[in-house]
């Protein structure tokens, strides 16, 4: 590894319900998508608050990024500074870059907040009759974000012209409603997600982090 | 007006509850710090899905940015923009400006999620007695984020260096705690909230979205 290799920070393993799903992958996508080869900093489960790794997520969470440029911590940060610098994630118009600027973040404040309390109430809330009856105010709140996602994307392909890192952020966001069958209801949202999901970049950095859990997976069967 | 100046958009009237809390307070803040006067271009309460608004914003909310430098939406983009071109907003050195920019997807992406699922379930939700057997796994998750927010700040006034964007947004998403009372465990973030609301800036732009609610309050004196 030199020092301009990128070097990331994952999981060594997280139970089923999370794998494919953890946030390095946005990064893995990123870099894939660039074309830069990356190494991973394994995090072992249980040691997220350990000092080291405090030290350089200050919530004890992955993933993180070194490389030349400096460390960076944070999904939305580390693939927007990894876009900045490729042309296979933005385009070179100042006014394009912009949107795809405002769209990651649309990916990440607007629409990813329900989504992300729909998994709160369905796996991660421990009263689960009440969480079954506040949880229809929540599928209100995403499928009016949905809807207006889906008018915005019309007939295209992607947000803004070409695949970008605004697609790769969306797109993450989007594919954790997959087993809440949600975006049934959307299907041009159905096909955006496919199409993203069929790039090889994508199929790569899953493959990537998905084979770190299968090569882990002994040390916590007891976990699972 | 010239082409000049920027032109944002926000709401001309909210509920009590909201007042002094819609997000074109984190727009009016950068631009009130970076000293650039403004412009606002006010949405009439139930207008939010107008095809004019819908242009500006795919979900139809506030705030927006035009300026002479195009067209932006979603308050964390508009923030930084701002930010990108005021000292008085980021410090110049790189590695300092991309701090503030792993800070700023923190307040977004980390802080604001449960503190407004906490929203959610306070203020929206139908069901209210699940609701609040729902709120303390919520509460809980809040509070280890306080705690690692807490402790990342240790004895400095802000998160990095000087007062910069990080801070603005970090403030914005925390002061949405004071209600509850969660804030009282964490003396250093309330002193933090505290110091940040203290400057004129942030005081210019809650008076500038407070003075607007006032002036059309007796326009929806029957909604209240």
């Amino acid at each position: 590894m030199t020092d301009q290799t990128p070097l990331i920070t994952a999981y060594d393993w997280v139970p089923d319900f999370a794998q494919g799903h953890v946030r390095d992958l946005r990064v893995r996508w990123a870099l894939e998508e660039a074309g830069r080869p990356y190494e991973v900093d394994l995090v072992p489960q249980g040691s997220q608050r350990a000092a080291a790794n405090v030290a350089r997520q200050p919530f004890g969470q992955i993933p993180t990024l070194r490389d030349a440029a400096g460390c960076l911590f944070e999904s939305g940060a580390i693939v927007w500074r990894i876009a900045e610098r490729s042309e296979a994630l933005l385009p070179t118009d100042p006014g394009l870059r912009d949107k795809a600027f405002c769209w990651l973040f649309a990916a990440l404040n607007t629409v990813e907040p329900p989504v992300s309390m729909l998994a709160v109430l369905d796996i991660f809330t421990r009263d689960r009759e009440a969480a079954q009856r506040v949880r229809p105010d929540i599928v209100s709140a995403i499928e009016h974000r949905l809807a207006s996602l889906q008018s915005a994307l019309g007939e295209n392909d992607y947000l803004v012209g070409d695949f970008t890192a605004a697609d790769l952020m969306m797109v993450t966001v989007l594919r954790n409603l997959t087993s809440s069958g949600l975006l049934g209801g959307f299907p041009a949202l159905h096909a955006y997600v496919e199409r993203a999901m069929a790039r090889p970049a994508f199929q790569a950095a899953l493959e990537g982090q998905l084979a770190t859990f299968r090569q882990n997976a002994t040390r916590y069967a007891a976990a699972e």
